[in-house]
């Protein structure tokens, strides 16, 4: 108890102080642990996509729900092998890793090149937001839908996705229609807020973001590699629904508007095991876990 | 001006709106370019500190305001070549790069192994710190000192260094007085601010940490590499104020009390360039670009 209040006196300066959890300090493991079958849902294959790297398999979950049109686009272009054999072609440092077809040959079939951006969508009752009630630097409420990082406005009636570690988005040029699809990214550093509303998001790597997170820092400007010797191919993008059983891995992901989810919010901003000394109080919508894990149930 | 009018709309059922700059865009090259040397100081070879890997060099400010005896013991064991031939041993996606001796059997000298924790230290009219306006998640004022991130509570009159991208840390084990810099880690992920006066920061990479983000992660518990065969000697640490001349490269970096320093974050809160749509408005302490270059002048 010493440690919440020593909390509460801390943050008496800034926003309400969040009520500490009651009892003994449980693990994150414990709490996963205890979470009963229906605290999770199976990731839909329809929305799942792996992408092979020399090195190992990146395996991102889709978001249709923020990015209807960017989605059916980029499973489109997916299931037309228009990724196969491209590459990475830039990796940021403390910002992304982008892979696109390097010299602009690659065919799009009767895909288009550019969509009209989905950089936001309307708030509805539809719409699941589990709301942090902790203060965020970018939005008016941030939290999490569909196991994604949100946020939302009241002013405006909009939410969009959060450029968090991991989120994928849709590269474009200067025109806001200006991407489709073909060209993504991925989050490899802090997150890069000031893109929010600016860029598609259109997903978030459950699996395997070491893959990408690690690759050699590009030397040209913006983290581009310099020369085609440095690029890492894409051996191929697949949606998990057209792979058969044997070549997939059924995951599900914690369902982020249930109590198991509540409960390791408190855990992550109280942390109660004996390293820490003063628990923040407090946690940023990037900071908090998305449990995805292998299905334990069929 | 449009753009400004759109960010203030947003923000408005938030924190107060911080104004969007008048005049022209500038970028970020051309206000570093713009800025009189009086604006730069020379970093300080006493508390600069050269990490040799086998890929490049890491160089790392020692911030002693924050951390006088983690600092000082550091130099010692640099300076007793205590960290030579010891390794990187662990990597965790999206935390900590950490290096420490692997075996445990490295003499320390008359050097302790364990110090009091430097988590805060107390804020006065001696200690300079530039305000950022905008909300934070974790503290309730935060800002920069001496170039590094920083955050205050002005209800306990304590300041800290605050865990942002490259910032360089003492680990330690339970006990609060457990670490002494006999281990160094440096962050490479989102910002892991709930360590923020849990654990002593010593400094900040100011060069080549790509070197130390792009290492392999390890895969046993906490990144912590497997087999001796995957640790990444350190060849060699040095303070820069060892070297000849001829080893050293003299650095200068933007200091955070000045005009040019708010002119730049100014600009990164309300990007201007025609690729953004939506200026954010606003900047997380740990997205403030915090610049270092090599000396124009001497």
């Amino acid at each position: 108890m010493l440690r919440a209040a020593v909390a509460a006196a801390l943050l008496a300066t800034a926003a309400p102080a969040i009520a500490a959890p009651p009892g003994p300090a449980r693990s994150m493991t414990q709490i996963l642990d205890a979470s009963p079958p229906g605290d999770w849902r199976a990731l839909d294959p329809e929305n799942t996509l792996y992408i092979q790297l020399p090195k190992g398999r990146v395996i991102i979950e889709l978001g249709p729900r923020f990015a209807p049109n960017h989605v059916a686009n980029i499973k489109r272009l997916v299931r037309q092998g228009y990724f196969d054999g491209l590459a990475v072609v830039r990796v940021q440092d403390d910002y992304v890793v982008q892979w696109a077809d390097p010299d602009g040959k690659r065919s799009v079939g009767a895909a288009p090149r550019t969509l009209k951006a989905e950089f936001e969508r309307g708030f509805d009752r539809d719409l699941p937001f589990t709301a942090l009630p902790d203060p965020d630097t970018y939005a008016p409420r941030v939290g999490f839908t569909d196991g994604f990082p949100a946020a939302r406005d009241p002013a405006t009636g909009q939410a969009w996705l959060a450029h968090c570690y991991g989120m994928v988005g849709a590269g474009r040029d200067n025109g806001a229609d200006s991407g489709g699809g073909t060209e993504l990214y991925a989050v490899i550093g802090q997150a890069p807020r000031q893109l929010d509303r600016n860029v598609t998001l259109v997903g978030r790597v459950v699996q395997g973001i070491e893959l990408l997170s690690a690759m050699p820092r590009g030397t040209g400007a913006l983290g581009f590699y310099e020369t085609p010797a440095e690029r890492i191919p894409i051996v191929s993008m697949k949606l998990a629904a057209d792979l058969t059983p044997v070549q997939r891995v059924d995951l599900e992901a914690l369902r982020t508007e249930t109590p198991s989810f509540a409960a390791l919010l408190q855990n992550r901003r109280f942390r109660q095991d004996e390293w820490y000394k003063v628990p923040a109080g407090r946690i940023d919508v990037c900071n908090v876990p998305l449990p995805v894990r292998e299905r334990r149930s069929k």
